[in-house]
């Protein structure tokens, strides 16, 4: 056991940590239906407890986070969409299910670490783009023409990314909120790869102006990656390192908080290469 | 590039994944500087916005969490703990420096994602206890007995971790708040092998009751490996399972999230062994 | 008017107000279904703004919330409670009427400022008492004596306070979350007065222990007042300066924060005599 | 005794109670410094406990906070503002005086209820106008020629109210926020006066454009009244229904909540007429 860990050790040294994830400030965007979002307040100053004469030199600092669970980089639990007031595998959305305090079935302390192979579909940069265009709605044609011209192949049990570059407009809230996202058809196509999760570097994965003819309804993705197909999806996140580097292959980690009922977590995720 | 990313991809296939986290709700313990503590409440639920005529099948749920930085499996950022009014570096805890939203220095934004080579120092296994002792003092001299009985030597930026036993009383929030925890000398110790991070599966990684007979002061291990070292701090750790299968060497993934200016994080760390 | 204002100016001047609110700080004695309860946090300091050279001598300090409505002296909104899902007039708890940000019907803010006849029932003095024994169930035959006792009569319209004399241990958590409270009888006693509100220095108004025979229900003065007859209760009052002056009759006044949709407010009502 | 009471009582028969209090909502227009200031959610709803075969046909809602104090109709405590870092009496803004939990000085608490002859200064409508024009610097001349016309004299001791119109804006936040206020002179006359308290209906009292050509600072009249007279500030009053019906003079009542160390408190303050 010893020799396996050593050996794992030796081949993790010296490969790049790329950090996938955005820095979390009360001016970050935020999506309109998780607002006020996010606020760190600094509470006990170094100051407070202060008293070197009784206590010594030590002093302690710290705060309080209020934010809703979707804001920043975060993952979506299954819990957090419904079909029809059922969640994926047919649960039904009862108040056992859902209660005061978070969901019995299908929170996200129910994912558990992921740790899987990473592929990037960088769309941005196979159509020779800075950004792709606002509201941009990707393709599943978008998708396989990224994955071609980066000669990676999509696997059952990936690590879905895509890229719209909208990443690098993080402080420019208004201009993140109007990113391209993905298209009903290319949430469809991710599904069929039978992916471990899917990821973007914008608020919702989804375009969010596409609406479904037939329903009406939007965020065709959330319904069926989550509710659907049991896939969740990490939003928010920072590609643009990987991208750079030119990097479609990794190994990625991301592991949500066990915030034990929650419809998601903030993650960190990470790509190893 | 791609082949570098396919032989770890080949490497890490197998590899088990051990979960360090504790779950998240608002019955875990929890350190008096740091009540009320965690909250999370179902804010939108299902049914407030499912009308399937108008907008289709899809419905969402989501929550709000009210939580201090420093409950559950969570990591300590340089800022958390002055020496006399000064961070680590010398820095001094200045209006600039420490502000309503948090610290302009040493916040855990700035610790960055930890993939290193990871111990686990099982105390409480190499005395062959159960559980340690209440309040028992980790000595120096435990924690290399630990290392011998293991076979494990602890090497400069290792995440050095030390197993108390009390990660299996989580429930018990009044025993989990007199655990064992590790004295003086074995902060010093541990600060000596020049590790990258130390982690406990305790409230405070210090015990609570020592005290600096020079100074009055509580906390040696805090003041000594943030303030003067450099060396953050993981606490409430889920040891259990590595404990159980003797792993005692591992690649360690500990990623804070980027919480602007805060003086510290919760985590969910993994080993990989 | 000027003439009318005036003269109502004349009759106030030289009244006592009597304090009935209680102090609110995060040691207060909280309801186990309002937990963790309330948290005031001091967020901005007034060095964080502070550049006399710039901005002149002037700073700011200013902090945060974080309670729950029904803490500390509050009042009932009518939508706090259901009879069968059903709030007080009928009206059902529909998707339409209990959302995410509260409720559509009967939230705090119909209620209104009160401005109405106070009658104080004494039932700890009339019986000679210094506190009533803890969960001790008061009568509608111990409301009529204390009336009695005082020489008062409760009208229709007047606000209703009951002194159990808990009031006074507000400091001792748990000694006051066993207080005496209104039984079942004294509800019905009150409702039949036709009372605009009743209050009461405990923190439910009910007895805690009582249960219904027939059904197993608790806190039938929350279902019969609120649900069935519409009539608002005050919790937590502080009555000691009336009864210690044997003050009966008095001018009562609680204005409710218009906190659109929520099911309660915290006041600081008033007694002029 | 109880004859004072039912004179007093008798006397309030039949007065008009004015309600000036503006709703509490999400979108409510907020000061950038408390952003992002009011948050009511629903947290029990009446489904979550509800068990008739077990406990009856009663069933509770409640909620949770979170908010700053200065939101909606508030009134700032002495500790809200210092000069130099002094509050009013020159008391010292030390880490003693200045807590994580809020003052241990001039906190919200230690105001009190306020029962006092309460005037409105009506200046929008003694020029003539429906609302002053935006950042309108209300002079003490303005101050002056309101009371004329209206024919009320401000006394000492009483609560001073102001009215730029801008109430009936609350629903256009940016509208509301470029309201006019009290300049210099005229916060400089209203201290003259020796109010008890001051009152206007927009975020500030002040006029939140003028800087002192001296220093730099804005809010002369926060510093002037809060940190160097002692006189308490009430905002975002509602003040169109006193207007609308003439009424300049009026028994006002303001009862803060006793939020210990706050420096504010949301209130509900009433004209009785």
């Amino acid at each position: 056991m010893a020799d396996r860990a050593s050996s794992l050790i030796q081949t993790l040294l010296g490969r790049r940590v790329y950090d996938l994830e955005q820095p979390r400030t009360s001016t970050m965007p935020i999506h309109p239906a998780h607002r006020p979002g996010y606020l760190y307040q600094l509470h006990r100053r170094h100051r407070d407890g202060y008293t070197p004469e009784r206590t010594g030199p030590r002093s302690g600092a710290s705060g309080m986070l209020t934010m809703m669970e979707h804001t920043g980089t975060h993952i979506d639990a299954l819990s957090h969409q419904s079909d029809g007031l059922r969640l994926y595998g047919g649960i039904e959305v009862t108040p056992q299910v859902e209660t005061q305090r978070g969901f019995t079935a299908h929170g996200i302390e129910t994912i558990g670490p992921i740790v899987a192979r990473g592929v990037l579909l960088d769309v941005c940069a196979a159509k020779g783009l800075d950004l792709l265009p606002a509201h941009y709605r990707i393709t599943a044609a978008d998708l396989e023409a990224a994955a071609r011209s980066a000669g990676v192949t999509v696997r059952s049990g990936d690590a879905l990314l895509v890229r719209t570059g909208y990443g690098k407009v993080w402080d420019d809230a208004t201009r993140y909120l109007a990113a391209a996202g993905v298209g009903r058809e290319g949430s469809e196509w991710a599904a069929e790869q039978k992916v471990r999760c899917v990821g973007c570097d914008n608020m919702t994965w989804d375009e969010t102006e596409e609406r479904d003819p037939k329903t009406g309804g939007a965020l065709f993705g959330h319904l069926h990656l989550l509710a659907r197909c049991g896939i969740a999806i990490i939003e928010n996140l920072m590609l643009e390192s990987l991208s750079h580097d030119g990097c479609s292959e990794f190994v990625f980690v991301c592991t949500p908080l066990k915030l034990v009922g929650a419809t998601g977590s903030p993650v960190s995720p990470i790509a190893l290469a």
